[in-house]
């Protein structure tokens, strides 16, 4: 038996235990939100405190959530013995109907199927991609790197300058020979074409991997597995602001939100290469910074009190863009030159290691 | 010399000319907006009409404008001699200055590089791409065909469940045997996922094509390729509401806003399998719909005038969903079952034709 399928069936069995001897069915579910969460500051990756609630039948205000609980678990359990998966928005439809005779629903939208998908996460210590349930899938890997799927074996560099989609659920996906040193993590679609265009993963030896944002799970679990199975080193090149900086420290520690997933998901060891805000001086970019909008300064506030930004080198980072009121966007190198950024400024700055923690 | 590389040249001559014979220089453009857009009751796409402005160096309104169309086309054409690609995002930054010792800027944002841009494309009737600007990529391509781009060989179906990332710019790659009868272009990841994960397009020998949203240009232009080239009749399936059947319009006849480029990006013969209305009530999925959203409302209003919506059988769904108040959700299938869309929904909508125009 699956090992997940075997942490649900165990969950199930202490509930049909309880009602045989005829005890109020319940479960303990780990708490979820800030004051269950703290930074470990031994592994640098945020976690989960050891607090739990009790979800009971019997109790009114926890009835629904229990039937939830119950019908979300069933429905992986089934996905899980069938070696099927669902997008977490099949199973909100998938599940969603009137009980009984009545007009009461077992899900009014799907922000209660996702809360209960997130409890079974904590409380089962399993990734929901290992319920198979998939998050939606974004970004793409470029690179020398042979990878087997679904009994396809292909070499992500020799995709033309495509590079492979990487799927929301890559739990069954194998890594074969790497001929790499470490892996490109880089925020921007159109960033990652222009280094496939002026051929840096090949010249520098690196896979390429584009978020296209705030990375995906799909993407985050990969850079994970690729970190830890191929023993390939993570450096992160986003955008300098605060957004940028917060994909950044997402893929290395986790978030909040995710934060009882953080051993499976993140990178401690990534490093981060730019953009900064000393970049703009060092390489005269003035001229093609970008105003700050008051959701970047809400959000370089937010930054400063995080304790993984409390390093010195980061507060003095955040304090420079507060001071500066200016962002400087990756493609912004373009205006050295469209190959400077391949050339130069990123060889140059991996070379001396020149990268904030 | 290549056809655009021409094309500028004859531009940059023509203002040479007029300086040599010492007249103000000055080009005409084709005028932007919808008074100068059409629909082609014939061809069924949007067309521009052939109202023109003159752009003139020496009408102080005109002369910023004036000299960034020249930045522009002098950018795009070393791209072209250097078989070089720029992002549109890249090409504001490479050409933003400031002018002489002044404060005043080349452009101020990107809006107004990305206005003369399109300036030049009506102008030259040429797509971005073949001035090598590069729009930003998103989606995927999973299916029988052989792709050629970059020195690169592959089949877009041995690529595990991933498929490959469709690059901005596909004006260079090309197409050799497809093994399928048609494509199927679908509106969500994660109802590619669904498929591949069904084998449809193995069992019913199609291409399968993810817009992730509203379809970006490199899909578009995708599409049309394939459609024209490899003679694939193109199916489009999204969510049953006004937001994916304007993604349909826009595959099948063009935007408002590019409607210069409808004939190279757009597939006039393109069919809609659904979401309809009317699957809400042939497939018993009223407990799965959800209500419409004041944009919503706002967009069937708009809809219910554009004259590629006219024919009586989208007028009818539009009206429908006006009354019925609600949107259904590809995903709100596997309300059936999980293979309910690939074994029955859509294999016997295709086989029946069962389409709207």
């Amino acid at each position: 038996m699956n090992k997940t399928d075997k942490k649900l069936q165990n969950m199930a069995k202490k509930v049909v235990k309880q009602i045989e001897n005829k005890n109020a069915p319940s479960i303990d579910i780990p708490q979820r939100g800030l004051s269950n969460v703290f930074f470990d500051e031994n592994e640098r990756i945020l976690k989960i405190g050891d607090k739990t609630s009790k979800r009971t039948f019997i109790n009114i205000a926890h009835t629904k959530k229990f039937m939830q609980t119950m019908l979300v678990s069933s429905y992986a359990q089934r996905l899980v013995r069938d070696e099927k998966h669902a997008g977490i928005r099949e199973l909100y439809y998938a599940l969603k109907h009137s009980v009984g005779t009545g007009k009461e629903n077992t899900f009014e939208d799907q922000s209660e199927s996702n809360m209960v998908i997130e409890d079974l996460e904590r409380m089962l210590d399993v990734l929901r991609e290992q319920l198979n349930l998939t998050a939606d899938r974004r970004g793409f890997i470029y690179g020398d790197i042979v990878i087997v799927d679904n009994g396809d074996r292909f070499n992500a560099s020799k995709l033309g300058r495509g590079g492979w989609s990487v799927p929301g659920n890559i739990e069954d996906i194998k890594f074969k020979k790497s001929n790499v040193d470490y892996i490109l993590c880089v925020e921007t679609a159109a960033m990652s074409d222009r280094l496939i265009e002026e051929k840096f993963p090949t010249k520098n030896n690196c896979l390429l991997i584009a978020c296209q944002g705030q990375a995906p799970r799909g993407i985050r679990r990969l850079l994970s597995r690729l970190h830890t199975e191929n023993d390939l080193p993570v450096v992160v090149f986003t955008d300098g602001d605060p957004y940028g900086w917060y994909i950044y420290s997402t893929i290395k520690q986790g978030s909040i939100n995710l934060a009882y997933l953080s051993n499976t998901l993140s990178v401690p060891k990534a490093k981060f290469v730019g953009m900064t805000m000393d970049d703009i001086e060092t390489y005269d970019l003035r001229g093609v910074t970008e105003k700050l909008k008051d959701l970047d300064k809400k959000r370089i506030e937010e930054e400063l009190k995080y304790p993984w930004f409390k390093h010195k080198k980061w507060q003095k980072q955040l304090n420079k863009c507060k001071k500066m009121g200016v962002r400087i966007e990756q493609q912004a190198l373009a205006n050295k030159s469209l190959d400077f950024v391949a050339r130069e400024y990123l060889p140059e700055k991996i070379e001396a290691k020149d990268f904030l923690p």
